[in-house]
């Protein structure tokens, strides 16, 4: 039997915003299986903000996908054939599997998932890169302490409402700052956020000024640009920002906007810190079962983002920039 | 005896390098002292780039100094007259005591100093704040590990020469950035760093991938700008930046440059930190101590640019942003 690949593959490298014309739709057919591998069929692909990112030239922290290849992207799929005796048939994985609809693996970088425990979007979301993100970012990184006040943009995002809801857990202040009205009531009325911000309607500098009036002491930054300049104004001593991404910048033609604000953290002793998730790979497993319990104890909500058919994921790919997306954005790759 | 002081005044803030107008250069006579003040003839003044800081608007790490108010600066001087029983006559002291020629303390926040141990001027110099920024700045904010490369800005500076001669007696790799042939003779046959890297001389970015070839795992900024941003591009892994100052961007009459690659940060798991020297202030005894001591073993040079006269203090300060001062820049009273 010939089973069919439809795929994404990198055509040339975007310029700003990812064009239709950057990406090649192919097709390619299931190659048979060598010992120890096994074919994987995807069911939901990842669609991140990091995966902008991956497609430009140059160092990383992981090498750019190159032109020709297949688009880089996590996903989570059914094994549906297997030579390699740690893996069964029908059993489910997540691991990066790409923008296409079959992966044959050799059974390693690959995590096997339960879906009786969790529905398996979640396992992309929450329970996968974005929670492992707010997780570790926030509590190793931010490392708030009692009393403070954290603040996070993109607030409503697959990883900002994760850390928000995870600081409401410990117990510190959180200001969310998003995009519209309905994020900003989703944030405070559901998840349970102390103030949100809504950056569309008004002064964002005024707006942290009224809620935040002892300063802010953790940021966690995934937009940059004016937001992040706006918040090193008003900044405690001490402050801790982290800088998980910079969504406003990704697609920025020009150099991108460094904060000019940055004195900042010289008058009030604070510092700005990078982070990669994948450095925290050994302690996933801690921070899933802490969130799968928090979320089996209903203090921590998931929302996403569903959008059927591989064929729309150029198109798909661009609602993370224009801020439409709302909740964890993934791509299902058939009805059933 | 009417005493006269000449003093600056702050007339106008500046908008860029400062110009003459803004300030003004006024005299008063010396009052009587009451119980417990005594009176200091000032004999050397501290230029420093952080007084450019003090005299703009706004909030910061002190209060700005207000227009009218004589010009803050540190200094060191004699006291010639005491109604406090805690200072004599004839004993030498430093503290803030502003662009002037007199001033009157109550006897707190002024430190009494020893010629007979160290010249007057390298207790505003090695011994005074620049030395106390390299030393709790290199080692209590950068905190550089057995075999990392530091690389410093500014390095032929008042404070980035002490950054520098610290880090290689604790035996750390020591690239130094100046401008001009002779800068980079000193602090490479002078005081020992091992490279230097004229940045007047051709593309910094070359150059730090050339003499750091595996990263740069500490970098004391002391002038942001250009130079913050191609050390960005050649951070190794966990690297620390250290933010002293932004001398490059004090005149800057538009918007700060903030530094555009900072992403950097994220990609190489990197921090940024302020730090404002005074909160070390309990501590400048031990490092004060440590400091003399390489001094007079002949590990630490000091350099001082000395220039005699209160009056040229406008043109004097701005030597330190025109790239024309060499060592620590201060304003000796009078010749004898």
């Amino acid at each position: 039997m010939i089973i069919i690949n439809n795929q994404y593959r990198l055509a040339s490298r975007p310029k700003g915003l990812p064009k239709d014309s950057n990406w090649e739709y192919t097709n390619e057919s299931v190659r048979e299986l060598n010992d120890g591998e096994l074919l994987i069929k995807i069911l939901y692909i990842s669609v991140d903000p990091a995966m902008r990112g991956w497609v430009n030239e140059g160092k990383s922290y992981i090498p750019p996908v190159e032109i020709g290849e297949v688009m880089r992207a996590l996903g989570v799929g059914c094994i549906i054939a297997s030579k390699n005796t740690n893996f069964n048939t029908g059993e489910y994985v997540s691991g990066t599997f790409g923008v296409q609809e079959y992966f044959i693996s050799k059974g390693a970088m690959i995590t096997k998932i339960d879906p009786q425990k969790a529905p398996l979007p979640l396992y992309l979301s929450t329970l996968g890169m974005p929670g492992m993100t707010a997780y570790f970012g926030l509590l190793e990184v931010g490392k708030p302490q009692a009393g403070d006040t954290v603040v996070i943009s993109s607030a409503a995002g697959a990883v900002g409402a994760v850390v928000g809801q995870i600081a409401k857990i410990k117990g510190w202040r959180v200001v969310g700052i998003a995009g519209g009205k309905e994020k900003c009531q989703y944030i405070v009325n559901e998840l349970g956020f102390d103030v949100a911000i809504d950056y569309t309607a008004g002064d964002i500098i005024d707006a942290l000024r009224e809620h935040c009036a002892n300063g802010i002491n953790v940021y966690f930054d995934n937009v940059g640009g004016d937001i992040l300049d706006a918040v090193l104004t008003q900044i405690a001593i001490g402050a801790r920002i982290v800088i998980c991404g910079a969504i406003s910048q990704y697609n920025n033609p020009d150099k991108i906007k460094g904060p000019a604000n940055y004195l900042s953290l010289l008058v009030n002793r604070a510092s700005m810190q990078g982070f990669v998730v994948f450095d925290f790979a050994f302690h996933y497993g801690v921070a899933i079962r802490e969130i799968a319990g928090w979320i089996t104890a209903g203090k921590l909500k998931s929302r996403e983002d569903i959008v059927v058919g591989l064929e729309t994921f150029p198109e798909t790919f661009l609602k993370l920039f224009n801020g439409e997306n709302f909740g964890k954005l993934i791509l299902q790759l058939s009805e059933s």
